[in-house]
């Protein structure tokens, strides 16, 4: 048995960061960007009035002043000239200050009659004036290092950009096999059940950032797998479910090794989990999973997940990986590392009392993967254990 | 003004839970379950073998005991018969356990030559079944109550769903005002800019479950921005982005009304933010939300999205409101609510030194909006505190 941290490396080694396309800013949110972006101008790109009220020079600024109006600066739509002595010129938020000015009062803090102010007594003493460059100068680099979220496409937005690199969706081939499983809307006969690992990990693909395409259900003969390898071509990451461990492993590797499968088969000490394949095959990295439920799902997280990560550019956990208090003591582990289905409470993370690997009901109902490692010792309330969120 | 709670039930009184569609299992993943969806069948809907190994009856299980193989149960194909006296089944993980057997034992602790097995000296005490419905019995309730998960949609699958019906999505019709905006990709004139918060807020509804369409900007005339409201039709939810304060309030406010707006314009307590309006306009709820580039994004969190999750049956908040110890003192807060943009460090969430309601570069770089209530007390580090995660 191999440790999952170097399960992990293998399966890491297989994939890198894939090419690029360039998408609509209205459709770039969640992808992730090829290369650092650079504003195409400074924002603001004038000094900007950061409230309704009056430009003026600050210098004949006092309590009681009288100015004159003598135009308007509206959003968009600037004063033309420049102000003189004793001028004022009402302004909007986000219009641009007119030459001469270097400040702007309040409205509140004006009375106006006709085409005159006259200043209060007390006066507020900022000048309400964003300077050009204040939010970024043109030119200025935005890379986040992580999916596009809605503030960053207001940011490419506002720097000018109407479209974005972004790096490719993988493309995911998600084969389940077995004689035992029928798709969900068909009849299962009395031996079989419903496929449901297939379309969990279509979407953990899709959450992630990667296409997820379910294939058709591979059968347990070499002429159903090999047709169904087939239609996973030109996908990036194949990945399939079941025929992993000991009593059938033998037919997916088999079929897999005809096709250029450098044949990594690998017992990782982990629960749920265990059997793992990886390798390459037809141009592709291909991982193969366990096929109970949630094993299949967990090592999806553990595995497949950071693979697409890798492939986006990112970094393989940075997102999921997090730290928090226990609500409930955990007894010692054993000797493979062990993601616990567990509840986030108040007080921190609870571990579901049933453990077992068949159960998807509780997968469903956790919020995190208590993350023990092998030989973890007995940890009590209050310590602070990692996790994967979910 | 009133206080953001107060805005907030006026905003969600606008609103109700909408109708619901059917989609294939497929395309589910982040939908909202319009009602509880029932288990159609049983899982594993037969007493199944946990490992592989043999299928004997229990009660003849003794070190050294010796059994005939009759047959081989494998997942999708079971034995056809029943076990009788001294019989042993070859059984594989999944596979359903035959009539008479009532516990497997892996084939580690088994000594097979020909079709005879002998059990080792130190057996393991498990039975190694999992009875039928160890994960759901038909008919058992599935209704999580949040936008749907992968691990959610392997358990519909499992219980044999190819479609399931959802909450339909809201249809979100976004309007930017202002004669200073041109769209991303354009030349801004010297007075203009780009605009911005359109494409941020399609973006975050988008991600709350709506269906965001950006439309024409809307210019500083009646005739354009009832142009721009007629494309608006049909549309669940109107959201229009500045014309909400004082200088130009009315322009919008005037046309809105011309369409049945009931006019509800509210001056809300809160940093950033401030100016809203919200009603119901043309058989939609129309909510009006300031052309700051930072408040129509904070504004869009406490307001539109919560909105959105009522449309789609869901609790406000539940997703994004959570709360962390401080990394960093805060001072008493103002008579307003204040949304500080922050990072989430290791030992918690600490305020960014520029919380000017003009920088998209700092909200994009920020984790968190920490919640403060208006008159909130200074803060010393490692007090919790309420914030929404970005």
């Amino acid at each position: 048995m191999i440790s999952v941290a170097e399960a992990r490396e293998k399966v890491l080694s297989l994939v890198a960061p894939l090419g690029s396309e360039t998408v609509p800013l209205s459709l770039a949110a969640g992808r992730v960007l090829a290369e650092p972006v650079r504003a195409r101008r400074t924002q603001p790109p004038f000094p900007a009035s950061a409230m309704d009220g009056y430009a003026v020079e600050n210098a004949a600024v006092r309590p009681g002043a009288v100015f004159e109006v003598i135009g308007e600066a509206a959003a968009g739509r600037g004063f033309g000239g420049t102000l003189g002595k004793g001028a004022a010129v009402r302004i909007f938020t986000g219009a641009p200050v007119p030459p001469g000015a270097d400040r702007v009062i309040i409205q509140e803090d004006v009375e106006r009659r006709g085409d005159t102010i006259t200043l209060a007594r007390d006066l507020d003493t900022q000048t309400y004036i964003r300077p050009a460059g204040t939010d970024f100068a043109q030119d200025d680099s935005f890379d986040p290092a992580r999916p596009l979220r809605p503030s960053d496409i207001a940011l490419l937005a506002a720097m000018g950009h109407g479209n974005v690199d972004v790096m490719r969706r993988p493309e995911v081939a998600i084969i389940a096999t077995g004689d035992e499983l029928v798709m969900p809307g068909e009849t299962p006969g009395p031996d079989q059940i419903v496929a449901s690992n297939n379309f969990g990990l279509k979407a953990m693909v899709d959450a992630a950032g990667g296409h997820g395409r379910i294939l058709p259900i591979a059968r347990d003969t070499e002429s159903s797998l090999a047709a169904v390898f087939d239609l996973a071509r030109g996908a990036d990451l194949v990945i399939t479910i079941g025929g992993a461990s000991v009593g059938d492993h033998d037919l997916v590797a088999r079929v897999a090794e005809t096709r250029g499968l450098e044949r990594a088969f690998y017992k990782v000490a982990m629960r749920p989990g265990k059997p793992l394949m990886a390798g390459r095959m037809d141009g592709a990295a291909m991982i193969g999973l366990p096929g109970n439920p949630v094993s299949s799902m967990v090592c999806g997280l553990v595995f497949v997940r950071p693979a697409l990560r890798v492939m986006l550019g990112l970094a393989p956990d940075a997102d999921v990986q997090r730290e928090a208090p226990l609500a409930a003591a955990l007894p010692a582990n054993g000797p493979r590392a062990h993601y616990m289905r567990a509840m986030m409470e108040p007080a921190g993370l609870r571990a579901h009392e049933r453990q077992d690997s068949a159960l998807l009901t509780v997968l469903a109902g956790a919020d995190a993967l208590i993350i023990r490692p092998a030989h973890d010792r007995a940890r009590a309330i209050g310590e602070r254990v990692p996790y994967l969120a979910l």
